[in-house]
């Protein structure tokens, strides 16, 4: 049975919990938490210590810690944790996988550990997705599409706007980009270009609704230069329609000689998705560390077949 | 430069061949050819062998042969060859790649050398989305459907039937299934429930139309037990209407939370696109074997990066 810990305890930290409980090869040694322990509802009875506790619990008692926290937390506490224990993680700003995954290579080579780094569904299962695509067709063009799904930070980005109560930001794909591609187009495009961000925002009692509207519009790296629209909605309203975790996306990539392939994910909840991916990352990197490959992986550098738990023969005859 | 081989020229062998030449990283050594080498209507001007001299052709002047020839012929051919050479090949049997690879595996570990098997789309890349699909959600069902295209492995099959002189055979979806799972059933099928298995057949003057049909419909592992419609067509409507070489198909996992995630690949040329996926898989097996992990491998035991010719740090900064 492969010990599981849980570290950070948000939406993924349940996700993992809920697929660890639903899992036959793995064992839920428990959850630490910055939190109050006693203000947390668990999904299971495994037991819940201070975040702190995960430095002086024995090595030999955790095979592997699933972070669950922010991605800007991630920098600080993954590499103290990756010395002492293997880990794995959904790291997701993209621009800066290269340092971290750095770091946390550094970190655990030294002390003869292994990680996984960026491990959810993208990065992770879209990158494998991209991979895959491209060397199957080296020539042509790759799209990723994003949504309809809530996207966290520009979330948080329109609740600090003067005048907004409450909100949510949705990223939304242009479908009338995905069937030019799929029509047999291939334009040049960025993310901005594929993608529309819809606001649905609680105003605060007399605010000026045109001046939020004009200020979450002109934000710059978040709207500014984006379709965006910004939709008023009541508290009532509010909570009553936008408390879905759903999300999704597809990885679209034209050869230039017309073939096409495709990867889509739709998610009823993107945190229980994404907890069950890091899980079987969670089995991925112990095989590694057991035959004594140390550093940080990616989910491009591990045969695909040691994120399953059956075994290798009954594999090929089943899925090969 | 990998140095590559092809070995057996028919379409497939010709897709190897166009990718080879699209390819930086790759130079073509030659093509080995059990056919009249004078009639054989090449793509490149790497020299033409006789199928024979690949047993006399000194190791270390090829790094991998690409083997083209028909499954049913490399189980024969395919253990003589790995002896010497690392080896791709597109085995696409799926009920005998577990003895197969076996074969391969014992002769390839003896002679120190490394081998692919089953490396096209399917198996190949659909077994690879099965794979993941099914590890991000391992409560779920899995359908795989192909078509509508022509399956070179059935083609293959029924150009060996007895009073056959030429024929083609196309794999078509049964649509109302896939519309049901859309809809949300998880139905219990199998791969022969899903299809359906159309046969266009020009038969040898004089031969037992009746016998050839019953032949094709009974024949073990490709047509018995399918819903397999058999017609006769002339010589020349054969010519005129059956040239296409398109083919796809899809994987769809639908997660018991919900979840749905889907690979898709929609090819204007089969053997093309799997002549190009051949091509990254002999890239993959000759850095397992300068590793010198030896043996036969199929896809889903090796790191995905290693199918893909840029350095690591390029593509996880780029793919990731």
């Amino acid at each position: 049975m492969l010990k599981i810990a849980i570290y950070g305890y948000g939406k993924l930290a349940r996700g993992v919990e809920k697929a660890a409980q639903n899992s036959s090869d793995c064992t839920l040694f428990g959850v630490f938490t910055r939190r109050d322990r006693q203000a947390v509802q668990r999904e299971t009875n495994a037991p819940t210590y201070l975040a702190s506790d995960i430095f002086s619990i024995p090595e030999n008692e955790i095979d592997v810690v699933i972070l669950c926290v922010g991605s800007l937390d991630l920098p600080t506490i993954a590499p103290k944790i990756a010395e002492r224990f293997c880990t794995v993680d959904g790291f997701d700003i993209h621009a800066q996988i290269p340092s971290y995954w750095q770091a946390i290579d550094e970190r655990t080579k030294l002390h003869q550990k292994t990680s996984l780094v960026a491990g959810g569904w993208d990065p992770g299962l879209f990158s494998l997705a991209r991979l895959v695509l491209e060397c199957a067709m080296p020539q042509g063009k790759t799209y990723t599409f994003w949504g309809k799904g809530v996207s966290q930070g520009h979330t948080q980005a329109l609740k600090g706007v003067d005048g907004v109560l409450n909100g949510v930001q949705y990223t939304l794909p242009k479908q009338g980009i995905i069937d030019e591609i799929r029509l047999g187009k291939t334009p040049d495009l960025s993310a901005r270009d594929m993608h529309e961000r819809v606001c649905y925002v609680v105003a605060k009692r007399g605010a000026d609704k045109e001046k939020i509207k004009r200020d979450i519009q002109n934000m710059p790296d978040y709207f500014k230069g984006y379709t965006t629209r910004v939709h008023f909605v009541s508290n009532k309203t509010f909570q009553r329609e936008h408390g879905s975790l759903s999300h999704g996306g597809k990885v679209l990539r034209r050869a230039k000689d017309g073939h096409v392939g495709e990867f889509s994910l739709s998610l009823l909840s993107n945190p229980d998705f994404t907890g069950g991916a890091l899980l079987s990352c969670a089995r991925a990197v112990y095989r590694l560390y057991e035959k004594g490959e140390f550093g940080a992986k990616t989910i491009l550098d591990i045969p695909p077949i040691y994120f399953r738990d059956e075994d290798r023969e009954e594999i090929i005859q089943t899925l090969l």
